[in-house]
Parts: structure tokens; sequence; C-alpha cells
């Protein structure tokens, strides 16, 4: 009888391990796939495309098993070598290779040049072959560094007492209302997709105090925008025993100055390679809705057309002021008007045209939409008749009120715009995977 | 101008805070949801319920500044009072109360009595009133655990090297041929919901080498069994540059055992609320599948009606056998006939009957389905036209093999029934926040 234990000798060796190591004039594994061959006659640079970066490898005619004939690029290979220094290739060493194993071939030449720094094409052509263009160095590294946003998220709420939950994605009804769901067949049941985990987050809190979710959301709008999507990743939390929606914002700002360290820790790699500063986030300054649509009305003769929500145009300028006048790279917009808000926002005690909540914008981009919610049976009720609504589908989440919530609030990040606004790209479908939108549902 | 800097004073402190403090003779606050009111008279009990556990408060009539009349169960409160020790109470002190803040008052008595030690109710009415009896303590201490399974697996794969991943769960086609699909409508064209990762975690190895999802999957199957659910979460990895499947099956058994390890320790409190023993890992065995069905056919007098697929009693079985003969808990089942695996299945290249792939069995069920990929693009268009199949649709899916991927592997593990049988629970259902099956869509 044969027994698995967890452990595998390994013989091929990562970057970090050479690179960590005692390794010079050493004989090492490794293995990846050709990345670029530089062939100079009777000797060549093959450069490997690992998962940590790229090896320089020197192929010469006569010391290597192979004919330089029969490697290609995008083969992937398992080769043995000697270190070397060599201050010129990307890492700091080179291997000089003795054999190579081919592991597998292409059959056919790359659509397109994968292996430049830049990739010189369109959007359109970077998605239609998204499963090579993730290939190239720098498209790659951004989801790395969506990689390690998630996980900051993650161990952050962790370490402040959250705990993590999956919600359904497939439900009866939406948590925002009948619009914007894609609906399905259920076994012969009409079905939606979950808009948000909301209901679901605000039950939980019930359960456990704080949870939070990192998972996809479902958005059927007809926006074809640089910065819509109609399948994102969510970052959820909602936070019982507030004493204000302030804490709520506090908690983001936690969570942001630790992913920003996260990630100069541990992907700084990433970051150098995408020329990427960090945004600052040790102190994050908070206006008022009304507020901040004056001042930007005033400072950039701007026409204030909707009091009761701010445009895109008007959501850049307020970066731009709170950039300018006091080097800040996010501003929390607070109050916003209760008729823009769903039912269970929490209105202002001071003044019920406004809620306590809040929108995070970062340079110029809403990136976060929070709050605190009603957690008042009666209030609940009351605010659902003054819109003309029932909670009829809603009978399981009125039931936590009924039988007692604490005071709470939350808020949702969209991964792909946070991704997107920290590399400074103009287009989220640049930060987003596989991206989902009114045209395209492949690859 | 107000600022945010992410720190907030807390005034509350949480159990374990209290625990590692010396807080005795201290006045401290916390806050909690009353879980439960002993009154006797000019004293009572009132236990509160936290995130991490039942604290035990004392009201006494004239010390504390709150009539018990006015106090409810599920009233949401933030107290203060001095802590006593006491070996009775549940955390080994007590909190003897000088004053109560009522938060939240529910306006209905509870449904079902979610603060006696086990739930006496169905699972049905369980389910139906999943927001109320999750706040029971040994049905929320499951959910923890499976909290724990998640982080494990994650912290294990990023240890080695994998990258997180979020792929699309709205897709144009499947992973795994037509059937078994939610359909929906995507602004006019037809759309599927994701049953698996799986071509995703391929394209994302040749990217990353190795990456990983958690995520949801969805499956319309018509089983309405204990173990079937129509959504779930998949625990999903996918690793290239294998040397053989056996690979897999070494990191999937390490994940095992960093796991058990992490829950032993980060989740000791809800192992010992559950009464769960953990399972062995250190050594798993593996069986060839027609081997398996041998030895248990012969030592259990069982016919073999199917012999190229396991019949779910025929799992219980091996896990039966693999326990008395071995004392083992999970056992790993490989070399499942290739005409009951996808098309891209790595076959025997001994045995075209049989493929590199396994399932990993716990006491008696599957938790993990994995394997072998072909990799080589021939291989794989020779196997499409083997099965009648065309690659239409699949074009992109298709590309990364035309231009190069490496030799690899993965698995899915499902995160319901992999926590199931580590609590020993008998219904997917139970460990299962919201379950979604062939009746169930809400909550």
């Amino acid at each position: 009888m044969d027994f698995l234990t967890g452990k595998t000798e390994k013989k091929t060796l990562d970057i970090s391990e050479i690179l960590l190591g005692d390794y010079e004039g050493e004989e090492v594994r490794i293995n990846g796939a050709i990345h670029k061959i530089r062939d100079m006659g009777d000797m060549a640079f093959i450069v490997l495309r690992k998962r940590e970066g790229l090896v320089q490898t020197v192929y010469e005619e006569g010391l290597t098993n192979i004919s330089i004939k029969d490697l290609h690029e995008e083969d992937t290979v398992e080769v043995s070598g000697v270190v070397a220094k060599e201050e010129r290739a990307p890492q700091g060493f080179e291997i000089r290779l003795r054999e190579v194993k081919v592991l597998s071939q292409p059959t056919e030449a790359m659509p397109i040049a994968v292996n430049k720094w830049k990739l010189n094409t369109s959007l359109e052509a970077k998605l239609d072959y998204r499963p090579l263009t993730l290939r190239n160095v720098r498209e790659r590294a951004k989801f790395r560094i969506q990689e390690g946003i998630v996980r900051g998220f993650r161990d952050f709420l962790q370490q402040k007492g959250f705990t993590e939950i999956h919600s359904p994605k497939i439900g009866a009804r939406g948590a925002e209302g009948g619009a914007n769901l894609f609906r399905l067949e259920y076994f012969h049941k009409h079905a939606v997709l979950a808009q948000s985990p909301q209901f679901y987050k605000q039950m939980m809190v019930g359960v456990f105090d704080r949870v939070f979710e990192a998972a996809p959301v479902f958005r059927a709008e007809k926006h074809n925008t640089k910065r819509h999507l109609n399948e994102y990743t969510s970052l959820d939390f909602e936070m019982g025993y507030i004493d204000s929606f302030q804490d709520i914002m506090e908690m983001e700002t936690g969570f942001l100055q630790y992913t920003m360290k996260l990630l100069e820790k541990d992907y700084e790699k990433e970051l150098q390679l995408l020329g990427v500063t960090l945004p600052k986030t040790d102190r994050i300054p908070q206006v008022r809705f009304d507020e901040a649509k004056k001042l930007v009305a005033e400072k950039y003769d701007h026409v204030i057309r909707n009091p009761y929500d701010l445009e895109p145009e008007e959501e850049v300028l307020i970066g731009r002021y709170f950039k300018e006048e006091m080097d800040a790279d996010f501003v929390f917009v607070t109050h916003y008007p209760s008729k823009k808000r769903p039912f269970y926002a929490m209105d202002d005690p001071d003044d019920a045209t406004f809620t306590l909540s809040f929108d995070l914008l970062f340079h110029g981009l809403e990136i976060t939409t929070g709050g605190q919610r009603i957690h008042d049976y009666q209030m609940l009720t009351d605010k659902l008749a003054e819109r003309g609504m029932t909670d009829e589908g809603m009978e399981q989440y009125m039931m936590i009120f009924k039988h007692g919530m604490p005071p709470h609030g939350g808020l949702g990040i969209g991964l792909e715009r946070l991704t997107m606004k920290l590399l400074g790209e103009d287009n989220v479908r640049e930060t987003t995977l596989f991206p989902r939108d009114i045209n395209r549902l492949e690859p």
C-alpha cells in the first residue's frame, strides 16, 4: 500500500530560493516557460518565465545537451545548469545551461508578442487573447497586486475579530429592489443573481457581530463605461455594536493602511514592474456630500445640476479638490441624500433628508459605498411604508430585526476599481482577469 | 476638516482581552446580545452572547442601574461592571453589573429557543429560521470551523507559491459539457453559470504556474440527497510543472495537515463545543479504483454492478475498509475510468481505459475530484474527436494548448462536504450557511 505524506522531494528551485541561498558556482535545476530566445550564433540567451519573474539562462553550443534549433518560445522546460553572478540579468544571476529537457511545445507561434515590455495592442485584442496576453509580465503583475489587496482585506479584518462568510449567489430576490437583476430559471422557480451580500451580511451580524465576504456580485446594468462591469468582486464587511458610522470609515482606513504596508512588503517587485507609487492613507479627509458639491462648484465654476446625486464629473472634481488642497489621494464623502440610498440606510437623526452613509473616492472615483443601517424593526417598517414598499419576499430579512439586532453598518468595495486606481489604469477591464460587460461574455 | 486615521479608541473589551489581561476586581465595559436571563428574584444571571463565546454577568437589584424587568433575551446591550473569578461561569469569570445600556430590543419573542445547548428542531425548521438559529452557539461554531478550513487552504497554498485568482461565474458555456447548467439571459445572449473554474484555472497555470480559487460554483443537478447542493463553495487549485499526478495528492495532503494544525490552534474552542476529534492526516493511503472495488466486494460480499463508476454505497464501504484495515480517515482512490472523466483528463499512458486522476474519500464520502490534465494540443484535439466533440465555443481554452502549457493538474474540494465530514454531520445542509437545493431558494 502506498501512502501520501504531504512531503515531496523537490528537485527544482524557485527564484527566491536561488537568491536567498548560496548557489554561485553550483548546479541547480529549475523549470519554466521559454519567454524569449536571443540567438547569438554559437550561444544564446534563453529567458525563462516563472511565477516569481524572469530568469536568464545561457545556452552554449557543445556545453548544452540539446540543439538551440529544438527550442522555441513558449516551450516549457526543465533545465539544469550552473549559477553565475550577472549584474545585467533580471535577477542578478544567470544559469549556464547543461541540460535542457523539453516538457511541452506550442504548435503555433504567439499571435501577440507577450514577451515585449509593453503589449502594443488594443484593449479589445488584449481581452480577446486574455489567456495569452496575461503571460506578459506587466499584465500578470496587476493580478498579483490584486491578490495582495484581497489578502490585506482578509488578514486585517480577521485580526479585528471578523468572521468570513459564504453567502448564496442565487436567491429569490435582490437586496436593492427589482432593478438590474440577472434572472434565471431555478427548477421552474424564478430566481435572481445576488447584486450584493447585503441582507446576508446583516443577518450574520446577529450571529458573529462582525463578518466579511470577498465574492462575486452581479449587476445587470446596461452602462457600458470604463468603470462598469456586470460581474465584479466585492469586498464586503458589516460590523455590529458601532457607536457611529464613523467606526466603519475608521475600519476601512485601517484596512487601506494595512494593505499598503502588505503590498510594500510582499509585492514590491510587482509595484516596481508597474511603476506604482502607493497612495497616502495615513489620514483621509471626510467631507459632507452637500459641502463637497459646494466646494467644487465654487472652485471650478461647476454648475450643480442635481443636488441629490454626484455626477461622475463631480466625483472627479472632488478628487482633484482634495488632491490640490491637502494632497489627499482618498476622500470620504458623507451624508448622502436619503432618496438616493436604499431603504435600509439609517437616516441622519438631525436631518432625515440625509443618511449616515458615505462613499470613498480614490482619485475621483467611487470605490466604496457604505453606511449605518437601520437596526430597529419599527423604524425599518416605517421606512418601507414611506417608500410604498412592503416586506413581501423579505420576511426572513425582517425577522432579524424583530428578534433583535445591534446598531451596525458596513460597506462594499469594488476590488477591480480599487486595483485600477491603485495602478493608475483608466479602464476597469485592465484590472479584471476576465471581464464581463454588456458586450463581453468570453473568454 | 475632519480626518480618519484608522485609529479608534476602544471602550469595550473582547472576551480574550479580559482573559489575557489582569482585570480581576477591575471595572470593564463590554457589549453583546442577551442570550439568556435566569431571574432569581433580587438577583439574576444575564448571559451575554459575543462572537468569542458566552459571558456571565450578574444583575443585582439596587447595585445595577436598571430594572431587570426592562431587560429581555435578544436585547443588545453595552454594560459595565466588575470582573470576578467564577469557576462555574463559561469563561471562568463573571461581571458584576453596575450599568446596563440597552442598545436595541426585539419586538417579539424568539420562535425557537436558540439559547439551548442543542436546537431541538427539524432540519427544515432550522433552515427556515436560519438567520435566528445560527445564533445558537453550537450552530454558529460550525461556520467558524468552516472559516478555518478556507483560511488553511489559502494560507497553505500561498506559502507554496500559488496565486489567488477570481474567475468569472457567468460565461458563454460550461467546462464539463452542456448538462447540469443553470442558464440565464445576458443582455439577449445565452449565458450559463460556472459549474467549475476549470478552464480558467488551467489558463492561469500558463500565467502564474500555480493558482487557486475559493468561490461559488453552480450545478443544476436534480439530485435531492443529503450530500448534494445546487450551489456550493469550491476550493480549487491547479499546479503546473508536475512530475506526476501524485504531486497533486501530496499537495492536498499537505493542505489537510496544515489545516488540522490551524484548527487545533485557532479554533480549539469551537472544536470542543462540537466535540470534534480531528481526523488523522499524517499518512493517507491510496488505492486504485479497480483494486478498491475488488477489495470491498470481497470483504463485504458486495456485488459490483457498474465496473466504471463508484456507487455511493461503494464509497462508504471503501471508507469503512480503510478505517478497519489501517485506521485511515481519508483514502485517495486513483485511476478512475476514462469514460467517467471529462475530456481534458489525462489518460494513463499504460492503459488508456483509466486516467491519471483521483477522488479523495473522507469517511466514505467523496470530497475532492482531481487529476492530471492533458497539456498537449494534439492529444486534446484527438480526445475531443474520439468523443465526438468539437472545440466550438472553447477556442480560447484551446488557445492555451496551441501556445504551450506545462504538464499540470489540480483538484476541486467541496467546502461544505469537507466541513460536514469533519464535524460528523450527515447532511451537507447542516454545514452550509444558506443552502440552495432543488426545493430551497430562501432564506
